[in-house]
């Protein structure tokens, strides 16, 4: 056992009182990911408009708040109404392209409380959107979902974004105010092409709005968000905002980017050795259900055992994580307590229930991920 | 669209309400199929005591007991506690090697409504549940886990189980009450070597308990577990109870073991259209944070679009699925509503807060998953 070395990167106190699978969060960590963040926002002048996909917790959202974000970023409906109610968030972006006529109702009741902004990326959502406001009677602020690159929802920078822009002017109750993009493509790219990738993604977004504002039409908002560009796109001029996401904890993803070290790793999978069948195989008491399955460019295998490099989680089933063991390691005795970075940490927080905060190696505090498998 | 073909295999009707994504559960396809291996376990003469991880829902638990279940098969203490007090189950296997004094406490808390037996397999558990138990001055039954061939957690068969057994009935508090075993090794066989495999895991486990009651053991249960086995390991002679999972609702994976087809899938996930953006494009709003992230081996991408067999879900991100379509494909217009079948229903189910259950092509109730989330 390494003990020194590996006990500066554990968040945990050796005796600290926690039932495993766990995601626990360090305060400490965390308040400095978010100061971070904020400062770098600061420092190009956007605004900073996190994602909270990747927290889904009310309380962390109000300290993103108050360290300045301008709003936050939703995927769905229902992490909004989470984020309005509980967190009292002011200014939403719901940056995912919904469909839904009972969704944009829950919209407008949202609107009593909170300025919405809803992304589309067809003129047949923009019709129903349209339709369903006159309705009821109220406006939607609007933004087009344009694709600079990651070929998943969006419409292609330039002309064709230009021609959605007019046609979107032209419906009733609809109020177009910006266009966004996920600079998506640059999380598939080695590291040393994010920055050439961001920078041109940026310069599509601003030239783009250029061409819709030389239409007569007003456009306030150029929004960006990737994690791995989030230092890069902001710096064009003319982008407005950025929407990043996992700056609050980072993950093992994250590790590869060289931006960040496992002391910026805020949140942690704590996990038992529930078993240790063989000299060269123990089992955690976490598996997809609690680590979740997504995979990983930065270390081999499903998460990054803090402390134990060459320690390999080879294979995850539902409650199970099976680790590969190099020869003549002495840890991993069934009771064994370990801390493993998850790959990707937004799919796994949105697993769990609630946060466990850590202050000096000891949990003081649980806090609820009230916008869990919010969904719809 | 080739509409005749394609509905005759859908659940929902076209005109049903639902907001999505959603999962939604056919009550008829799932009476079905908790009858079909109610039936089975009938006719070998097996008690049938199916693990609920897939479904985690009180009133499927219930409906499987009606059905003629011996008991309940558990991963985690929580998910017990949620089938004890809200289903009324009163037998649970605990069929996970539970480490940790705090969760043999909760257990004692459960055995106040229910028999509760509690798999081992190290003798370092072992002697904290004798610990823990003879503290509370409660009494627990135990079963080895014994490994058949999967290489997860468990203790080889024969020598080293037939050791452990000797070790555990020396131990104060303890009842050790049998031996059990996943054979998932068939999980990853090609289909036609699933019953070789699944008949050589039996009959080890049955030799094996033999081997202890010579040592003068008693031995009530060999317990066998695993979905694409589950109709050949319960044919064993001296198998005395089986495990089975999935099949309640069925799923991708399922399909190629060719003993189901479309209309044995109980449980549908529900998506709608969201984004077009390409003729060979489109985008459902349901990602890994909905479908789950797990592979298949029956069909390539993240799950089955019913009446599709050549639009393949080529990349999840946590709230979108890209579809890949084939020339020509008409429908997948924004707003046009799938129905996927996942490739593994478990972890899917596990996403959730409810169950849509359909009957007659409309949603009639919504059951809650109750035990999800409880990975403790």
């Amino acid at each position: 056992m390494v003990a020194t070395a590996q006990s500066a990167e554990l968040i945990l106190a050796p005796n600290a009182d926690v039932e495993t699978p766990a995601l626990v969060v360090s305060e400490e960590i965390l308040h400095a990911n978010i100061a971070r963040m904020a400062a770098f926002a600061r420092s190009t002048g956007v605004g900073l408009r996190p994602h909270i996909k990747t927290h889904k917790t009310p309380k962390i959202a109000r300290l993103q708040l108050a360290a300045g974000a301008i709003g936050i970023t939703c995927a769905k409906v229902g992490e909004a109404e989470v984020m309005v109610r509980e967190a009292g968030v002011q200014d939403v972006l719901i940056a995912y392209p919904t469909v839904g006529a009972s969704k944009y109702e829950r919209l407008v009741a949202l609107m009593d409380h909170a300025r919405i902004i809803q992304a589309v990326d067809s003129l047949a959502a923009a019709k129903l959107i349209s339709h369903t406001m006159t309705k009821f009677d109220a406006h939607m602020d609007v933004a087009i979902e344009v694709n600079t690159g990651q070929n998943r929802s969006g419409v292609p920078y330039g002309k064709d974004t230009i021609e959605l822009a007019k046609e979107i002017v032209r419906l009733p109750n609809l109020h177009l105010v910006g266009i966004m993009t996920h600079e998506g493509q640059a999380n598939s790219a080695p590291p040393d092409e994010i920055e050439g990738i961001a920078m041109t993604a940026g310069r599509n977004m601003v030239e783009t709005a250029g061409a819709i504002r030389a239409e007569g039409i007003d456009l306030p908002m150029v929004s960006v968000g990737s994690s791995p560009a989030a230092f890069y796109t902001p710096r064009v001029e003319g982008v407005t905002e950025m929407r990043p996401g996992t700056y609050v904890f980072n993950d093992n993803s994250a590790l590869r980017y060289g931006q960040f070290a496992v002391g910026d790793m805020a949140a942690r999978f704590v996990a038992t050795v529930v078993s240790r069948p063989a000299e060269d195989r123990a089992v955690l008491d976490t598996g997809s259900k609690s680590l979740a399955m997504d995979p990983s460019k930065a270390h081999p295998g499903h998460g990054y055992i803090v402390g134990h490099p060459e320690a390999v989680i080879v294979k995850l089933s539902e409650e199970h994580g099976v680790v590969e063991l190099p020869a003549g390691e002495d840890d991993f005795n069934v009771g064994d307590r370990v801390e493993v970075i998850p790959n990707h940490i937004c799919p796994t927080v949105n697993l769990m229930d609630e946060l466990f905060i850590v202050r000096d190696g000891h949990i003081v505090d649980a806090w609820p991920i009230a916008a869990r498998g919010k969904v719809r």
